[in-house]
């Protein structure tokens, strides 16, 4: 496969070991100008030094894009998801997949800004990494071309890539010398690891693998108790502060984190056609998802709630896929939005040992009232003969099918 | 409202001060036989005392049927619907629900075998149970009368009630001359309780409304870990011991009991239009959930793993609404039977303070298997290549959108 | 039952001998004041009559309210409703059921103009139409009155009534003496025919039941060749002529009715749960569907279609029970609408004896484009290798499951 | 791109210039034996003259096979799939979709008996049919080597074929010089044209395209009438005369021809992600349709029919995608097989000038019946009064959502 002709490439760069090597096999191999883009998306780690590494790599200063995306991380992809009440295959939070088209779009800004015909991201050639990126990639930029090395090069070992490091002079910490037991994905909204020492699905996860929770075994003998209040369906404010979107989620971070809450143990289909074992640890998000369902019960009616959650597994595997950027979310996303207009209220939340038990909700909106079901002075709208009627219309069918059944002697 | 003219009922009878009051009611409104029907569905109650009293009110002998159909209902009810992992509005288990069909099904059999006309239950007129029970019974015996006290007689108040039962010589236990603080449900596999003291959604359930499990904050400071075999999506073993259905789920309810596992704190959407708060407990079937959706992870492909979520919530709601024995529901199962063939194997768990947790499974017919994807000797199935043309057929279409979105200029 | 006590009324008064003998049922038998609304939805009728009618039953003018609805009913129903290519048990274009919604908003803001505190319709007892009224009204108005004559009245036989009307001195037409061999139904939309001569759903439809459409055996033989534009997915011309929505769909009608277009005769499944035998006459709207269908085939992205064709059948389930004025219509109808900003252009079509045949289709938003698909200067974006990819990891999971039926010799 | 080591392939053989080509260059590019599989599904070709032709090519006689799967392929697949009323993207029968997976499935079989490692189509690179052959052959044989010669060879001119054509001795038919003004794939259910003249969507097709269908203009001027006997979802007769499968679906077509029956020139999205423009003929699958959709009318109840409505989007999007040997295709097909167990009775059609009219249906199982509805003697199962409760609980939430609006003065 010969390497297509590229001018500039914006690079995807996290400062670490891995996308230092790609910054350089990028410069040898395509000869072209490199742009990094470093973005903090709550991972938790310093982006200073990722500048101060690319400059070391030979980046012009004005080549390096380093940007806090935090707020706009949670306003515009995590709570629009959160909406929806989204969980791939039941369980899964999709922590990992809903940064990907945020870093994607950033990337292709950024590419036009500097008239950059490439781009370039570090996700492996088996993973669903690959896909979101670069579905995010075509659909914000069609005529980009897209690099990735890890299908591309020949650096197929971890000796290979640990040479070609020395040979190119790549700072190499010490704990990278060895082959990591696992790999990781952070972000404000969650932590995961998977490879190594977690793939055999019947081994139990070890302890050191958990960076964004404490053991629910040894989490505090006694409850906390919170109070999330919504807007909109968005949660505003913690126990009466209000909180910007990422301040919040930060917030109900430390809370899951010190419960022990928010660690899932799943294997997983991925996008690409194989299984995959992963441990996420998503503590605000746990205690989010169980809070919005919350507010939603008193505040939606069961023909939108239940809409939302037939088409919650389609939304949640357009997600998951990576079509974040595709007409079809973007649709199912008007009609989730269109839902959330009055999901507006307080859920009071038990959190204990890595459970979130909701004890409490109320709402200015509320559907579950019982004056509202008065409309008329001293009478109530129920009357219960209705519900005979109700049942013998809704039973006619079944009716003519026994009908059937009988006549035929089935 | 005329009563309609009956010459013998089955009645749903419980034993307890408001069956015995509409058993009564029949014979003094409808002058008909009433033959009862008491039936143990791992209530937790003895149904002796049930025949005694029936025999006390008069009916005859031969007019009272007593039948234990625990293992029926775990076997032919509660695991078809767990091969499901149904869940109503999210995370209701449907308890109360999967139940009604059982007991409808009986009355019938019984009206048939003795020559009944009507059937009789002992649900209110604003509730789902109602309609559970008429819709099972019009399915099965489409010119059944249908007698529902509460929706037909004058007896609107406690006061009234307790009238009635001593003018007909109805014993009162002592503690049901006050009125209940809350209802409840129970059978193997949940206990429900809604009404009164939790009718404020807002208020928290008070510790005396439990009967089914302990606190999470009571429970062991050890956590508890079990293994559950499956075999075609039931299951059938716990830490290695065969059991029946029904030995399993009690055995499972005891774990969970004794961990504070299964309460659930919820506003759901009635079939009949309104919003109820209840709290439920559900302590073996949590873990079982759980347990079966972990061993499905490795066993079911993910076209079956997703066509099945996305008609989970249909088929929930078919449940919940009282559709057990409908056309469209039998067609559901028969899809989801069908994947459930190999959904065999052992689920591994960590039961602690409320939490269940999963950290292990395996299974003969595991699809995660790192052999599995090795097709041919010494060679890889997979090619990191393929994922770029992947990729990239799955993008075109974006791709094709957003050249015409640059054409245009949008 | 009582009549509850009503000070005035809306009625749905068509000036006809059924809706008469209501207005002077509702005098007599609720002592309330009448206020008539008489609405042009496009069946085809005079209105005035009605006035003079309502009048000479005793109706004040300023009660009597009469309305051309027909650009409001074409502009804010059908056009919305075909934006989603709706059609009932895949094939009934929802003429009937689109209509009511309207009625009853309209019958509901008369309502709070005159100070009504109840509505009536004249729907029958066994139909869809009363769910579709009363679902409208209660919708608008929770607090309503509903007079439903047909579900109240001891007028049950052709001669009670006629005997009703002598006594009261409504004047019978001399071709309603006798029983009308079908009922009807119509508006711009459609005619729709059910009842007597219909009811052997194995009997051919009489030539004499058809009203909007001649015959496609006596249609033509040449056919007729038309262009409609569509805007933002809504057509807004003829061969070149702009029109209003009303006045397009009546064009449409035109050419419809002469070359036999839109005749369906269907055994269909009524909200109420019973089957029903229609004849349907669409001339216009099934010219409109299919060119609707047409200019979608090339602005539409597959995404966006596919989840639309998924949702139309819960959509046009919605309509035709009556849930026109339901959170969950109007999240679909956000959604679809969404789909809709690009589907503009021209659609060419053969209509010839009862057949509508699309032969072009043009957009200047087309998303068929041999150019679009080339996104680089002499190279075409699609290369063939990347199929091969793009097959291979569609197909990982079918060959790990047929590795397992190996494995396991099944 | 280096070929793999391939002993044995088998070929999608038709005896036609292009898989000639294929066969040759098998043989010169992978040296390996070369297998014919020739199948007749109804194109309409001899099969002998393919045998012919393939023993001048050197082919061995014992690896020449040839088979007539007529009626395989109508039974087990073309009749399961009319089960669902599939239609993709609303309109397009999977005339040649359906075709494709018992082709792969008989390459398969022989690969297995003759010890083949290969297996070869003659499907180009921009289409579906390359998906659904190796989707096809990876579903049943996961090992096997995929050869597409579309994808691989440099014959990517019309010269250069012809060129390898002669320089290899492949007989080239007089006609087959200049290059096609469109391409064909034709079976017993439909025959479908692409390319060159078809390929500006607002072109109209060209007469000479058709093969399978007179145009209507042509048709006689007198409808034929005929009648469709179903038992369990399949047509079984015509006019009264019991015909097999495939001799039922020939019938069909002959009386589709002779009336310009189900002539479809459509837009649509191919799955590997472009829009394409074909013209079908599907003259027998198209009366089948509506006749199918008539007998389900009075025999299958609402329930079973809405479900398979909803669901019948994403069944036909799967036999389009080649995923017919997958595990979600096979849950569906059970689901909607269990409904076709009283499917059983008779249509009648009248088919006129392009048209297909149902005029009657009528069946032993029949749910539309007046003596059904009625449950008791003299009385009708049906009250009118319970309409109204029927509604006042369908309406409960929307009068609760309204009062809502109402209190916040919305």
């Amino acid at each position: 496969m010969t390497a297509k002709r590229v001018n500039k490439v914006v690079l995807a760069y996290s400062g670490g070991l891995d996308t230092s090597i790609i910054l350089k096999w990028l410069q040898t191999t395509y000869g072209c100008e490199v742009v990094t883009f470093t973005a903090d998306l709550g991972q938790g780690e310093e982006l200073e030094p990722a500048r101060e590494k690319a400059l070391l790599l030979g980046i012009k200063p004005e080549n390096i894009y380093i940007e806090d995306l935090r707020e706009e991380f949670v306003r515009d992809y995590v709570f629009p998801m959160f909406r929806a009440n989204a969980q791939y295959e039941g369980v899964y939070l999709l922590g990992t997949s809903i940064a990907r088209p945020l870093i994607a779009k950033k990337q292709i800004e950024i590419a036009e800004k500097v008239g950059a015909d490439a781009v370039c991201h570090g996700a492996t050639g088996k993973g669903n990494d690959q896909v979101r990126f670069e579905l995010g990639y075509y659909a914000l930029k069609p005529d980009v071309t897209v690099i990735a090395p890890w299908r591309e090069w020949d650096l197929t070992s971890r000796t290979a890539l640990l040479d070609f490091a020395e040979k190119h002079q790549i700072p190499i910490a010490r704990d990278k010398r060895g082959e990591a037991p696992f790999s990781v994905d952070a972000n404000l909204l969650h932590s995961s690891s998977e490879g190594k020492v977690l793939e055999d699905p019947n081994d139990e996860v070890p302890d050191y693998v958990f960076s964004r929770t404490i053991s629910p075994l040894q989490a505090p003998d006694q409850p906390t108790i919170i109070t999330i209040s919504f807007e909109k369906g968005d949660a505003v404010a913690v126990d009466g502060q209000k909180m910007s979107p990422a301040t919040l989620l930060a917030h109900l971070n430390k809370i899951g984190h010190d419960n022990g809450v928010g660690r899932l143990d799943l294997v997983e289909n991925r996008f690409v056609g194989m299984k995959s074992r992963g441990m996420y640890e998503t503590p605000g998000g746990t205690i989010l998802l169980d809070a919005h369902r919350a507010i939603e019960s008193i505040t939606l009616d069961r023909g939108a709630a239940h809409l939302k959650d037939e088409l919650m597994p389609k939304y949640a595997e357009l997600i998951y896929n990576g079509f974040w950027f595709s007409p079809e979310r973007e649709m199912l996303q008007a009609m989730i939005d269109r839902s959330q207009e009055l999901v507006t209220g307080d859920v009071r939340l038990m959190i204990y040992k890595g459970g979130v038990h909701v004890i409490g909700r109320q709402s200015p909106y509320t559907l579950y009232d019982q004056e509202l079901v008065t409309f008329e002075e001293g009478a109530v709208a129920y009357d219960h003969r209705d519900a005979a009627g109700f049942i013998k219309l809704n039973a006619l069918r079944l009716r003519t099918l026994a009908q059937r059944r009988k006549k035929l002697g089935l």
